[in-house]
Parts: structure tokens; C-alpha cells; sequence
């Protein structure tokens, strides 16, 4: 016997979502079933929510329910440094931090030529531009350390040369808290290459 | 630094799902934000489907988007036999199992007087009337053999003792494919007990 059919498109479009399988989805399906008609508006307007209120920042693209967004306005954060991204979860986790004094730019992705995504894609247009027509005085290349996130880096710092800022990369090494013995001979060299006076 | 106030409602409308914490849900919620506007308004449609589309079925108060609903329209089922169960979830897999051919009856739950579900709670008067106005001349009660699901058929065993009907009980035992050696006694008596000649 099959669900009834508004409960086996509800079940099929939680499925979608990453890390939910069938059974989880039919789990979180007959829940919202079970649950009152004020949680299931509530959590139907938050979705769409998300997707009409909330918007890209103009100046660094981020999301943000404002434009330009909170870190963007804050005149007490320095303007003239800027801090690459690949995504939007990269920049809460550095603000989580919160040593962070400087601005952001949000790239929305990696380089990926295998996936189709070359520059066009990405939103490198919008960060020379900035550099270029605005005080910036170091632009900090924050992508990540897999290939995409060095390629990336590496395509970014050939395109920003021509431009007066200093660039840096974030230092990669040992994360805090992990044993030698259990890294691997890249991180090591890393480490290696890295290593600072004590 | 916060998400942006519909991202964080969002997150805190998903994270009231079961078995969604914190973390999950900024990671639905994320992937959300990213995904394309048709998908969200899919999701969005499909959660108000099940609470609009979706009713009780007046006979067997299961959950159905028809009323009565497919198995209580269907002629081929006995409907002299109800099978009595707490849950849709129960009735789902009594059907998944594909042999029953009689009908079902949907309490909503069992009773539970110390979280406040008396006989008033469930679905209990509807099984009595729908028992004494058609021919049914069997109920079986197949609530759960957890000590609610005991206590619920116990109750419902004698308020159906007055109504010609005969009254069964799922069988309990050992089920297929464990070890008697990793069984409970509880579940080793009832086996015992309810031995059948090979």
C-alpha cells in the first residue's frame, strides 16, 4: 500500500534534501503530519522566507537580509582588507572566530572545471572590481586547502598581481589539537615549509 | 556574528523537527538558501499539502486524502474484521506485510493517563459505534505489547466484551530470525505460552 499521495510528494521532496533518506523523510513526513497546522505554516513561510527575503549583499555578495549587509555597514571593521571566501559558511565560521576585523567576499564556489565551473561562474568579477575601484589594501585568499580551494587561490592571485595589494594566504599546517603521528605527508610539509621562529 | 534573521527562523523552525539538532538544521537550512527557488516552493506546497489535502477517513480515522479512504472503499476487504491499531505507522506496516485482507481502525495513539491521553484522546468512541452499527464479528488488537499498548487493548478488550464480537490479540513471541538466548523473559514466558504443536 502506498502513502496517500499529498504524504508521498511530501515524502519525495524531503528526500531531496542531503543526508535524508527514504526513511527519514517518511519519519519527518508523518511527523508533520501528526503536528499542528500553526508549525507546518510557520515552517512552510521560513522556507520561502529564506528565498524572498533574503538576498546577496552587493558589496561582498554574501547572504544578508540587508543591502549592503550588517559586517558591510560597520564602519568600526576595516574596509581596506579583504578576506576571499568560497562560501557563505566559510565566512560564519571565521566570524565564529571573531578575531576577524576586516571585510569578506564570498565567491560562492571553487574553481571546478570538471563541474563547469569556470570564473563566470564564481563571483570573481565583483571582487576585482572592488579591488580595483576601491582603498584595498590586502586581500587575504581564505579558499580552502583541497585542490579546488588551492586552484582557486592560485587562479585568484595571478588575476589580483597587477592590482597594488598585498595578498596573502591563510597558514596551513597541523590543526590545533592533532597528533603528528596521525598527519599526512602533505599537511607535514606544509607544516614544515611554515614553521616559525619560537 | 548571527545568520540573518530568516535564515536563523529557518533554522529554528527545522531544528523543532525529531532527531534534527542545531547543526542539521543550519545545514538544511543552507542548502535551502542555495537551492533553486522551484524546489523551495515544492517543499513549501507539499508541507501545506499533507495538513490541507490530508484528513481522517470518517470510517477508520487513518490519515487519507480520500474519504473513506482506498481501504475502506475497497469491497474486496472483509469488512467484518478490524484490525485496531495506535498508529497510521502500525497500519502501514500490517499493509507492507501484504497478507491482511480485512479493514483497520486508527486510535491516534494509546492510552497514557500520566501524559494526560484518556479514552477521550483516542479514537475509542468511533470504534465502539463503528462495532456496534455494522457486522463486525471480529476485532483484532494490535496495539504495541509495550506496556501502553498492553494497558490500551487490556481497556479495549472490555469495553468491546459486551458486543457479540470475538476479540484477538496479535501473537507475541520470539521474533523471526533472533536467538532464543538474547530473548528477555518477559518475551521467553510469552513464547512459552503461547506454544504451538509443530
Amino acid at each position: 500500500m502506498q502513502y496517500a499521495e499529498p504524504i508521498n510528494n511530501l515524502i519525495k521532496a524531503i528526500s531531496r534534501l542531503p543526508g535524508i533518506g527514504e526513511k527519514t523523510a517518511t519519519r519527518l513526513a508523518l511527523y508533520i503530519l501528526n503536528s499542528k497546522k500553526e508549525y507546518v505554516d510557520e515552517l512552510s513561510s521560513c522556507l520561502l522566507g529564506v528565498k524572498d527575503k533574503v538576498t546577496l549583499c552587493s558589496v561582498c555578495m554574501t547572504f544578508s537580509d540587508t543591502d549592503p549587509c550588517i559586517i558591510c555597514k560597520d564602519d568600526s571593521r576595516d574596509a581596506s582588507i579583504i578576506c576571499v571566501v568560497s562560501d557563505y559558511k566559510d565566512m560564519m565560521a571565521l566570524e565564529g572566530m571573531g578575531g576577524y576585523k576586516g571585510r569578506y567576499h564570498i565567491l560562492h564556489g571553487n574553481l571546478a572545471p570538471l563541474k563547469g565551473i569556470g570564473p563566470d561562474e564564481l563571483r570573481i568579477h565583483e571582487l576585482i572590481s572592488r579591488v580595483d575601484s576601491s582603498a584595498v589594501k590586502e586581500v587575504i585568499l581564505a579558499t580552502g586547502f583541497d585542490s579546488e580551494g588551492e586552484a582557486t587561490a592560485a587562479y585568484l592571485s595571478r588575476l589580483l598581481k597587477p592590482y597594488n595589494v598585498k595578498l596573502t594566504r591563510l597558514a596551513s599546517g597541523i590543526p590545533v589539537g592533532s597528533y603528528v603521528e596521525y598527519m599526512d605527508g602533505a599537511t607535514l610539509g606544509r607544516a614544515l615549509e611554515g614553521r616559525r621562529e619560537f
